[in-house]
């Protein structure tokens, strides 16, 4: 089967000027075929304060009343998304931005208002594989905005590592397909201290003793779970590395069954 | 060849709900392979003035400076795209929403600031039909927010009439192609003040006579010759109707050679 790259990169990298054009570059030197998954959710937050509206998060997550959605949907799959799709045409990459709704590629539930009311967030349901392999066949390289639809006519704010990696298990029976988690960390660490303490290969078995050890712990048990159970469900492999370095194969910590 | 229908809907229609699902209801019965064109300036208007942006026009087109920039990309092509995209999704129209940067689908240059200065604003230079005939083989129906770039990684507002007619003739070689214009009149009428003296088919000696005897004029010239110049770039029929007809073939004004 042929190879594809799902690379998930978060809010502030594709925020800034500066930091997006050194991404996009290192993106562009990707070899194969890609799809690129982003955030935005600085900008949105700036702009929902120039428009008065007030953010709410529980849990680190934006609750999206009416007025929210429209701004994540301007945000997520206007500005941010078309300003990436503009960057890469210039590097000669044929990029394609969509969010979930485009080509009906991913559909969501509204998350049940009980026990936490979180507004118009979309749970995903269903992966259009079909549809994103027929898009990377004809030339294209998704992009895509962490925004979803019901079916019904409604879209939904969604967050951007559930849509990669629900992209990454939705394209699997078509592709060798690798996830990548780009953050500002180089990998998962030994030491939380040292940046030179990155773990290379991470496995169910290593997973039980990191977690046992107390090494592994916080917000990066729960990125771990989510990796294995998108190798579960035929992912080949999970990277969890630093935004500069998606353009090199052996860098970060490499997760595999 | 294959029938295709390239439907341009303003800004006042695909800007409130009411009309917009109206619209809808009829965009999804018109047969056969179709792509939309809408534009969203009331909206952009009015999310500039709530962030704070003066929007200015000249002879009704819109200054585009760097903030500007940013609300039409947000609001045509977040926004507005993707509220039409879902909307189609849950009518059973399988639509993806693209700006002319997306797939590289629309180059533009940005406009010379001389003799007006207009900013961020892109004039057509190539429409890749190509890719537009693959995403319509692909079982999608194109909407597109008129929004191109100019191939360096800048984006830029561009005309939706425009859009909607180099859209028109870049995907001409390949369909039989009309292009329908809705508005608020059901056609290019004979008495401006009786909305039941459409004309029903102007031809180009209709046309010289309709200009010698000063029935077209005003705003209706630029249509009718920008219309003239899609049927000598190979579109078979140009439509300017109502709106309310889009799903009405024989309706409206029919402009051939």
């Amino acid at each position: 089967m042929e190879q594809l790259k799902v690379i998930k990169v978060g809010g502030k990298i594709v925020e800034e000027n500066d930091t997006l054009n050194i991404l996009l570059n290192d993106y562009a030197k990707v070899e194969g075929r890609k799809i690129l998954v982003h955030g935005g959710g600085r900008s949105a937050t700036r702009i929902s304060a120039q428009l008065g509206i007030e953010t709410q998060m529980i849990d680190g997550r934006r609750v999206t009343d009416a007025e929210t959605l429209k701004v994540v949907t301007m945000v997520y799959a206007g500005l941010v998304n078309k300003t990436i799709v503009a960057s890469l045409q210039s590097r000669g990459i044929n990029a394609i931005g969509v969010c979930g709704a485009d080509a009906g590629i991913i559909l969501s539930n509204k998350r049940p208002a009980t026990p936490i009311d979180y507004g118009y967030v979309g749970d995903v349901v269903k992966v259009d594989g079909d549809m994103l392999a027929r898009l990377l066949e004809g030339g294209t390289y998704p992009v895509v905005a962490p925004i979803t639809h019901d079916g019904k006519g409604n879209l939904l704010n969604t967050n951007a590592d559930t849509i990669a990696s629900e992209v990454a298990k939705g394209v699997a029976e078509k592709f060798d397909v690798t996830l990548i988690y780009c953050f500002e960390k180089p990998g998962v660490l030994m030491d939380e201290n040292d940046d030179n303490s990155v773990i290379p290969l991470i496995n169910r078995e290593k997973f039980e003793e990191l977690k046992a050890s107390g090494v592994v712990s916080g917000g990066m048990l729960p990125k771990l779970q989510s990796a294995f159970k998108a190798l579960e469900a035929g992912v080949k492999e999970v990277v969890i590395t630093h935004a500069s370095a998606i353009d090199k194969p052996q860098a970060g910590t490499h997760i595999v069954l």
